[in-house]
């Protein structure tokens, strides 16, 4: 009955229907439309919050509540700037950029690389323009946009975005600048002190965040996969050196299961080894799903192995003693660190791309020819909306039960009230937004006090008597 | 038996008591503490977010989940640079600050005419440095810090906080500069078109959203009261001007009902109302709260009418139609706003206030003398732990069922698990933290398969079968 209608579709295809439905229905606006846009930067409509909450809720009970062994964080944005001073932020969190002096077009230089085949990846400047020079004599090096060939040479930007919080001034100087965090661990590294302090966890232990942090991207692009102002889910797991092994691979495995739990096909994902290490780590991996919406696979969420470097670096800048003392070995030592990192709106893209499905539906439609519906298949704990609940009629006998279960389910989840045009036009309303389950109310409620339940995925509906509807939906919805 | 001892003492003692808490126990550490602090920013350890988070998530439910006609909105932090022209922020959003030549500390000009019974509120700059001399003349005017009398006069500073987000160059100029928001709803007025175009509300309906502002706040004080990087939840109610006061009454009196769902007993609340409006408002209340930590009532939660001055804005400095036509009426206008506003901090710290209890307990400790315990008194919905598994030893036998007891329930709640020292001290933290519940398991379990659930409040012991645990501490806890 249910036949996929996305076998043949390129990836832009997808991706135009993908950012199509989320600003036509609510998920994700571009930010200030109304001026012109502001580039890089996206806002969440009302069902892309609900999903984004539900995201990060399901990480949150995964990385901490499920978790004997892993606390929360909620830091600031805004932290001392020695803090990147330590992390090695200020000196080395550049990219390098091409701009085009024809069309003012700016380039990532180690994406321009990538284009050709050619590996940038932590390579120093002067070895990315002799690369660049040699593409250049070739004429093959040419402006994306415009096709100028008049294009500068790669130049160095830093990525971290100042602000002048604090020194309510006019000019920003070297002495007063601070920094938006680029990544949400440095919060963690500088609250590992106090955590210990107050919640006394014995190694290993991990502390998990959720946050804000902000970089100045060259090249902000391919919808909410990158962009300047965007949230992350870090955890940081603490532990001593003779663990890191075991440890990087039990949250290798536990993050790799968290994604097929949430109804990811393992066919979608795959491991990346890092070629080349920061200097500090000493294994690094991504998660790479198939964005279908993308062309193919793209880093997800990173488990990283970083050795002591971090709580070296802080104690070493700040002077503070960040060992660890192990009351059995009566060892003192710095810990190592196994993190896990992702992106709220990476990863909800994800959700996005792999529940996006065009079914061609077996019922025929008045023109007499087949169907054809959009649905949002996400895993029912992700999906914005639990419940929609769908009088057959307007009329006063329909719509006041209806209001009243309306009420009644409300208090326990997100639960939408749709009474307008055909019951047919609302499932189809609600199947575009993921909605598990359609509840209509119709006259033989008022006799048989039961009501028909329509499952999204499979379109079968069952008669449940309103006495046993809100255990019912409850137990489906996990 | 329980007898407060909260009567005598001074707000100061109450606040170091509270701050002191705070930090000893993982809800709240100042920021960047092992680099000598970062004024006016606080991080929340891990019992603090989870208390965040209940907290927002009461709010989201009342605001939004339970009310059909308000639908949620997640925006950027960054936005273009217009929509702050428009808001009047760039223009007027400054305070009077005056320095002391002496020691370097800054002071708000109007604080200080107000320690004179002088209310500067809304005052021109002229007419606060006419005041100040007065006072310099009458030698009164000195620093609160050294007592110096060599004093600035009051000059203005933007709270606008600057950023140099998407253009990663080295100058701050006025051409590309942008600011960080300094309230939230900035977002919702600039997604009131795309809200509309996408979910098609019928008026009057409310876009509500939770998110960081920033303000460059001259003195930055009274623990996280008022802090440079905030937490707002905001929600813009959009109607027909002719509706303004039967919704403005609503609004009033549904936030006022939610503090007292919540605990807080109504003899805490006051309605403030301003006795200047701001030239667009219509009418302007606060809710305050009697904060015992310092001093007395101060405002909680605003409830503002705001007319047509933010769409009328916004519209003429995008170009863009921000009317709305009611098919009804036939009538096309630019939609009223009632809003309410409130600090999710500044909310948390209303209900630490009113949570935080000293009791004499009629149990006599081992130097006979009767004890005290602190206890959080949260409703039990917004505790940050719900639930605390005790095993009475670290035995085997007890702590295999024990975790697997914390494993089952985990799954539903935050649940601490503490086998270390005594019953006694286990029971105190867990008051300390607000733990509505505390479950302890003990030989007697393995063979009644009952555990002991001990009340926070009441202290009273009730024995309870393991299969109807979950039932019983899920009705409880509401």
């Amino acid at each position: 009955m249910l036949e996929s209608k996305d076998m043949n579709e390129s990836h832009q295809e997808r991706m135009e229907k993908i950012v199509s439905l989320c600003k036509r229905r609510g998920f994700i606006f571009p930010s200030s439309e109304i001026y012109g846009g502001f580039s890089g930067v996206y806002d969440y409509g009302h069902y892309g919050t609900l999903l984004l909450n539900n995201v990060k809720a399901a990480w949150q009970k995964s990385v901490a509540q499920e978790r004997m062994d892993v606390v929360l964080l909620d830091s600031a944005i805004f932290m001392h700037p020695t803090t990147w001073k330590a992390s090695g932020h200020i000196d080395g969190f550049n990219d390098p950029q091409v701009d085009c002096r024809k069309c003012k077009s700016r380039f990532r230089a180690d994406h321009m690389l990538e284009e050709f085949g050619i590996n940038a990846d932590k390579q120093p400047l002067d070895w990315i323009n002799t690369e660049l020079d040699k593409l250049r004599e070739e004429k093959k090096l040419v402006c994306a946009n415009c096709k100028s060939a008049d294009l500068t040479e790669a130049k160095v930007f830093s990525l971290m975005v100042k602000s002048n919080l604090g020194s309510p001034t006019d000019a920003l100087t070297e002495d007063n600048v601070v920094y938006l965090r680029p990544e949400t661990c440095g919060g963690i590294y500088l609250e590992y002190k106090n955590t210990v302090d107050s919640l006394h966890p014995k190694l290993p232990f991990g502390i998990a965040q959720i946050g804000k942090a902000f970089r100045n991207e060259i090249v902000a692009k391919q919808f909410v996969f990158r962009t300047r102002e965007f949230e992350q889910m870090e955890m940081q797991y603490f532990h001593h050196q003779s663990q890191t092994n075991n440890i990087f691979e039990q949250w290798h495995n536990y993050r790799w299961a968290f994604y097929l739990d949430y109804g990811i096909p393992e066919s979608k994902l795959n491991w990346h080894k890092h070629d080349k290490l920061a200097h500090y780590a000493s294994d690094a991996y991504d998660i790479e799903y198939n964005y279908a919406m993308l062309g193919g696979f793209k880093e997800l969420e990173g488990v990283h192995a970083r050795g002591d470097w971090d709580l070296s670096q802080h104690s070493k800048f700040s002077g503070q003693d960040l060992s660890y003392f192990d009351e059995a070995t009566k060892e003192r030592f710095t810990p190592h660190i196994v993190e896990t990192s992702v992106g709220v709106a990476r990863m909800t893209l994800a959700f996005l791309d792999n529940a996006y499905t065009e079914e061609e539906v077996g019922e025929v439609d008045v023109t007499g020819k087949k169907d054809t519906r959009v649905v949002l298949k996400l895993d029912k704990r992700l999906a914005p909306v639990k419940v929609a609940v769908l009088p057959l009629s307007k009329k006063e006998e329909l719509s006041v039960p209806a209001q009243a279960l309306w009420k009644k389910l409300s208090k326990k989840m997100f639960v939408e009230y749709d009474d307008t045009q055909s019951i047919g036009k609302r499932y189809r309303r609600q199947d575009e937004i993921g909605t598990p389950y359609c509840v209509t109310v119709d006259f033989d409620t008022l006799t048989d006090n039961a009501v028909t339940v329509r499952d999204r995925d499979t379109m079968q509906q069952e008669r449940i008597n309103l006495d046993n509807l809100e255990a019912y939906l409850v137990e489906k919805l996990g």
